[in-house]
């Protein structure tokens, strides 16, 4: 099935927003077996009928987004009905809709809005549950006339409204168009630790020979989601091989991200987490409370860049600096232990390296860093690892590290 | 001017790379004047040609990225030459960086990579500083016996390859093409605290009325970013309208952000800043450690999410906790002013609100944060903010105020 996407929007060509909406669209039809063959995207005004029609020549399936909205400039709706020569009539449901969005709001229903009540005769609506604009949906006998066959979906812009629809208007349809799409499952593995290298080498042979499967990798914040696609006996084979083979650097099958597990092993196990972070400047505390309940698992967190800080708040002997530096193994320690007896939590995570750019030596380079974690009853581990690059990414990796170290003392499975 | 994009590569279409190159070109040519008239993005593959093909037919520029590389699926070099129809030719200044390349790696160059060194007759090599693959420049005249006036650029995928070689290579020759291209500036005033309709009222009649100025709003990380692009005098002029209505609101004029003005700031003074964050988790720890230099005016930072690490770190009484509430002025004071003393720093930043989704009540909806600056010699300034929604922009939000209080005490500016 040949699918085109169509963006509409002046400020997609400015830079002024990211087209994160064309990303999403193409992994949640990667996930139904479906690359997208094309994309186009085209200011606000005429070469949007242009490009929806150009699309419609080559493509089964033409998703359109933005242009809805109450706007001049918002033109998708009128110049699809103008293409496919279409008359537009009132729609009741759309109006109720509406008037009730804005009744909520005490406002009534402008002219402008109304627009929005259009419907070309022979489309279908498709509601947005979050927002004014509906979408619509051409069945392609609607192209028929112009010696086409595509079925033509207008979306609204905002990925909040976009998102939805796509994936209860427009999935579903594709889903009864593919041959298997009813049956059809996918499986997202997070993989963490383990570079794309390394995962191909370990399972891809192995994959290969599964029929059926569709296979891929995404790349996010440091970790690796393996997508396994295909019907259902081919993904579970799939996913056995690769639970065979790395089993303990998986850290979700439902696309959950590192600290979201963490916060909820420690939620379940009525723990509590402490950090301690110099080279990291926060960014794992900041993770942690990224999530949602994290203050029932995380009370105390230090950012101690400088050494009188670790010394004097995390307890860590100025001689242990001056003796080994600021970035060794037995520092981490130290401070990883302070902030356990500081703190009273069950676990403490600490973390000292050398971020760069500046700040490196021969022996210690730029990228190196000691992460330690200390727990109650339990032995102090702690681990080296180099990852050398920008800041950011230093902080990402060195970060992901120290939270899969967590998970693993969690899980019991040993340090890797 | 017309100008298209063509970007190539199934990555960007199976959604595993977020396509911020589109996004990034825009900008550029958007301060030279240029609106990008149309991106079309293409899988790897035979359709490449096609979609160059017709991108050349409308336009007076292509830029074309992607499809470079060593590997058999880069095929952007090969197709647009025998579009062009045009013989390759081994370039021995190309074979002579790779070598150089490679050697530096210790190794040799592969029959795979040696293809990076052929150049159609006629097109010019645009170097790669930062890669192997270099870029490729077809005048116009290339393409004139097939009916087109086009001058098409090929530019390496990757981001760090692709941004020096648009401003050096690209930029340049596109200045000389623009009527107004040689004497054409842009000046970007990055506004913070202030929404964009705000901006709006205050200063776009004013802006409007200026002969010949091109004038764009771009919000990036909860900041505006005014971009006023023209000939040297309707910048100018525009520059002392915004300064006017927004000058104490304006971080930068240069696209630095807020910590980077922060950091510089505390630097020039040999000033210390500490934090003590509830709510925030540590973002403005991490936004500031997120500089390179951070070390030489950040040493000491808490994440005081718990009731009791704000007693037993920060010396936050627990009475004043009992008696108004975690989230209160007394106790955002409280914190600034323990953590200035426990850090020994010039100025120290609290923050304690309620990120949500749950913990809010009537008196104190989610959203609302209470943050303090306390600096030796001086009163302490505190704040109340109500910023409701996800808990990033929470968090974002939140730390821009904070480090926008730090900015304007050390700048002598007064709260706003």
């Amino acid at each position: 099935m040949n699918v085109e996407l169509v963006n509409t929007g002046t400020e997609l060509l400015l830079g002024d927003t990211i087209n994160t909406n064309a990303a999403w669209i193409g992994q949640r039809l990667a996930a139904l077996g479906v690359q997208v063959a094309r994309q186009t995207i085209v200011p606000d005004g005429a070469v949007i009928r242009t490009a929806i029609a150009e699309a419609a020549q080559r493509a089964d399936v033409v998703l359109v987004s933005g242009g809805l909205g109450p706007t001049n400039d918002d033109l998708t709706r009128e110049s699809t009905a103008a293409l496919l020569n279409l008359d537009m009539e009132l729609d009741a449901g759309v109006m109720q809709h509406l008037e009730a969005y804005f009744a909520k709001r005490g406002k009534p229903v402008s002219a402008a809005t109304q627009r929005q009540a259009m419907v070309p005769r022979g489309a279908s609506v498709l509601p947005n549950a979050f927002g004014t604009a509906p979408g619509l949906y051409f069945p392609a006998e609607l192209s028929a006339a112009l010696g086409w066959n595509a079925h033509i979906f207008l979306l609204p812009g905002p990925p909040r409204e976009l998102k939805p629809m796509v994936e209860s208007e427009v999935e579903t349809r594709l889903r009864q168009w593919l041959p298997d799409g009813a049956s059809r499952r996918v499986l997202y593995l997070k993989v963490t630790g383990v570079g794309e290298s390394d995962i191909v080498e370990a399972v891809e042979k192995q994959l290969e020979a599964i029929p059926g499967l569709d296979l891929g990798y995404c790349i996010r914040n440091g970790d690796v989601d393996v997508r396994l696609a295909g019907p259902q006996a081919a993904v579970d084979a799939a996913a056995d091989v690769v639970r065979g083979a790395l089993g303990d650097c998986i850290v979700s099958e439902d696309r959950r991200i590192i600290e979201e597990v963490v916060v909820q092993l420690l939620a379940e196990r009525g723990q509590w987490l402490s950090t301690a972070e110099s080279c990291t400047g926060g960014t794992i505390a900041n993770r942690i409370t990224d999530v949602s309940g994290a203050s029932r698992v995380f009370g105390h967190g230090w950012v101690t860049y400088a050494n009188e800080a670790k010394h004097q708040h995390l307890g860590v002997p100025m001689e242990l600096i001056e003796t080994h530096g600021a970035v060794s193994e037995e520092v981490a320690r130290a401070m990883a232990e302070g902030a356990l007896k500081n703190s009273g939590a069950d676990h403490a995570l600490s973390v000292t390296g050398i971020a760069g750019p500046t700040g490196g030596t021969p022996e210690k380079p730029v990228g190196t860093v000691w992460i330690a974690l200390a727990s109650k009853g339990a032995e102090t581990w702690a681990i080296k690892r180099f990852s050398p690059g920008s800041r950011d990414r230093f902080k990402l990796l060195t970060s992901q590290a120290a939270l899969d170290l967590l998970r693993r003392r969690l899980l019991g499975i040993g340090v890797r």
